[in-house]
């Protein structure tokens, strides 16, 4: 006799990696992937520490724990505070025609932490990255590298102290060779428990990850770093990124280069699967008075979270939306209030944003200033 | 009660690979390679139509059957007989300080069909693939590309229509490109059945066959064919690279870029694991006398094959001792002579190149001469 064991609704679990994140029922449980990943919680004395040393209020992505996550953070304070500098490297996919308020996230910090620490900032644009996993022509990705360059200058960044590239571009020479010696170091076993590729998978997918890791040293930028090729190198990103870069500081020794630094952030809240909840106000005024909203799975509280500077304000809006003094409309509009502002402010720098400017950030020269 | 099967003898399998050549008992087989791998045979039809095509004698690789197998070779005749031309691609893993006579025969064969078509000549040096395969330093391999470069000018190339290039100093741009859209093409499973890796290989090796796929393409080198991306390719290899090549005429058609075409040689003998015989001569003068030399299995008679020119001298000396009346020690004699000849030549002609002429063959120029 064969026994059938009984179907049991199995609960959903979170899938967080650079092209997919899920979340189980009640959202992303960071706390999870802290462990899972093996990053450390970026903590307020960290905090305080950023502010001390860069004599400014920690960004309010830091204030609030948007950013939450870290590895070695502290290495680099550490070397700063003894007046050594690093580097910045971030990056984006341009999968589309024109950034989203949360792909600005990651610019708007790291724009921060490059005035903050005024050090130099590389930021890669992996058109080669979605011409493997989208369907698009070469072309295509190129173009697209190009508009999300504008996006990111209308960020703010010092033309003086930021390198952008695409791969596309850029890849060949002092860059390639360190693709090759990361290539050498890791296994196709090692990719798939990283990444999950699988036999099926074509093998740019599996080619890909080196070409990510090698921004993080040094030596892949001869133009810029020639004689500092052991300079420490931050990384401000989503924490759907750490894959790469805990293959990088696996390979990273082996190759003689320093391991790269983490911040990482939260994910912004269009980037989870919103099945569950939207708004945490209540389906009526009367019952919104009555009972408050859930502030916990509210996604206007959370956008406010990320986009609203002053402190005092935020708290005010989330006492009285949360005890049911404030309706959801009000929420709602404030908020409308406060994107209006953000994205006119981008829209207009962005107009701003000419062709030459572009080859002038994308132009492989050194940058005299970068450390002033 | 279980049955166990009695143990036999296994014949031992040959192995061609590009990283592998092993023979069977009784050398390799060349029959069942061509059948293996699918490609064509080169027939005396094909051989007396290049001699017309081309007003001179076909060279001595090909009278004698060493340039022995094809694939669509006749396409580039049918092009050529129209007054169309094409472009010429070889290449080799820089693995060691300097070239052995073995090495040189894909080179002089080369030689032959540029001066013969007058076409231009890409030539590209792995040394990424040394480093990836062999423990070599980047540095090292691109120096031992350097030194290989000096012995494949010596072979007497015209510098205005040949391109020499390592791939650590030439990958990027175009040439990255059709990196990338090739490697989109190619599955983990098709590269593990064409190529044999492991799961436990690195994924520098299972990024490798597209770099050696491109140099296929005009389009990779837009210097030399900008406005030619359909200009046919001749590929002139030793046929354990076809491997390389089936991939690369498989993905082509899906990335609108032509076949190449190939034509491939049998293996110098030194590359042919000689276990089972050397000399085909017999043990003693006597009886060499008496029964004559194995010809099939002797290896100075295949070197001559290679590399004495006079076609009717060759006969003559296979006839006397293949029927005793030449002794080993006399046939060893001559081929000393022969092959003294062959690097004298080539050690004063590599003396005569100098560091300006290997920068010369390998800047990323515009050969204004190269159909001429």
């Amino acid at each position: 006799m064969t026994v059938v064991a009984p179907k049991v609704e199995k609960e959903e679990e979170q899938v967080v990696n650079p092209w997919e994140v899920s979340a189980g029922k009640g959202g992303i449980d960071y706390d999870k992937l802290v462990d899972q990943f093996g990053c450390q919680r970026l903590d307020a004395a960290t905090i305080d520490r950023v502010a001390r040393l860069t004599g400014r209020p920690p960004h309010r992505f830091l204030r609030r724990g948007l950013f939450f996550a870290h590895r070695d953070f502290n290495e680099i304070l550490d070397l700063y505070e003894k007046g050594e500098k690093f580097y910045l490297y971030t990056g984006r996919g341009p999968s589309s025609e024109a950034l989203h308020l949360g792909h600005l996230v990651p610019f708007m910090f790291t724009k921060y932490l490059q005035d903050a620490f005024k050090v130099p900032l590389v930021i890669q644009l992996t058109d080669d990255e979605k011409f493997l996993w989208k369907n698009l022509t070469v072309n295509e990705s190129k173009r697209l590298a190009r508009e999300n360059a504008k996006d990111i200058i209308a960020c703010g960044f010092d033309v003086e102290k930021t390198f952008i590239f695409s791969d596309f571009n850029f890849v060949g020479g002092a860059f390639y060779e360190n693709m090759v010696k990361v290539a050498r170091c890791v296994t196709y076993n090692k990719v798939v428990g990283i990444f999950g590729f699988s036999q099926e998978d074509h093998i740019g997918k599996i080619s890909f990850p080196p070409v990510q890791a090698v921004p993080s040293f040094p030596s892949s930028f001869p133009h810029l770093f020639s004689g500092m090729e052991q300079l420490r190198c931050l990384i401000p990103c989503a924490i759907d990124q750490d894959p790469y870069f805990r293959m990088t500081r696996d390979v990273a020794p082996r190759i003689g280069c320093q391991k790269p630094s983490l911040t990482e952030s939260r994910f912004f809240p269009a980037l989870q699967v919103n099945k569950y909840a939207f708004s945490g106000g209540q389906d009526s005024a009367e019952l919104q008075r009555e009972l408050g909203a859930n502030l916990e799975v509210d996604v206007p509280i959370k956008y406010l979270n990320f986009f609203l500077e002053d402190d005092h304000d935020l708290e005010q809006i989330k006492k009285g939306y949360g005890d049911g003094s404030l309706l959801t409309g009000k929420v709602k509009n404030l908020l409308g209030d406060v994107l209006y502002e953000v994205v006119k402010r981008h829209t207009r720098a962005r107009a701003q944003v000419t062709e030459e400017m572009v080859d002038a950030f994308m132009a492989a020269r050194p940058l005299p200033n970068m450390f002033g």
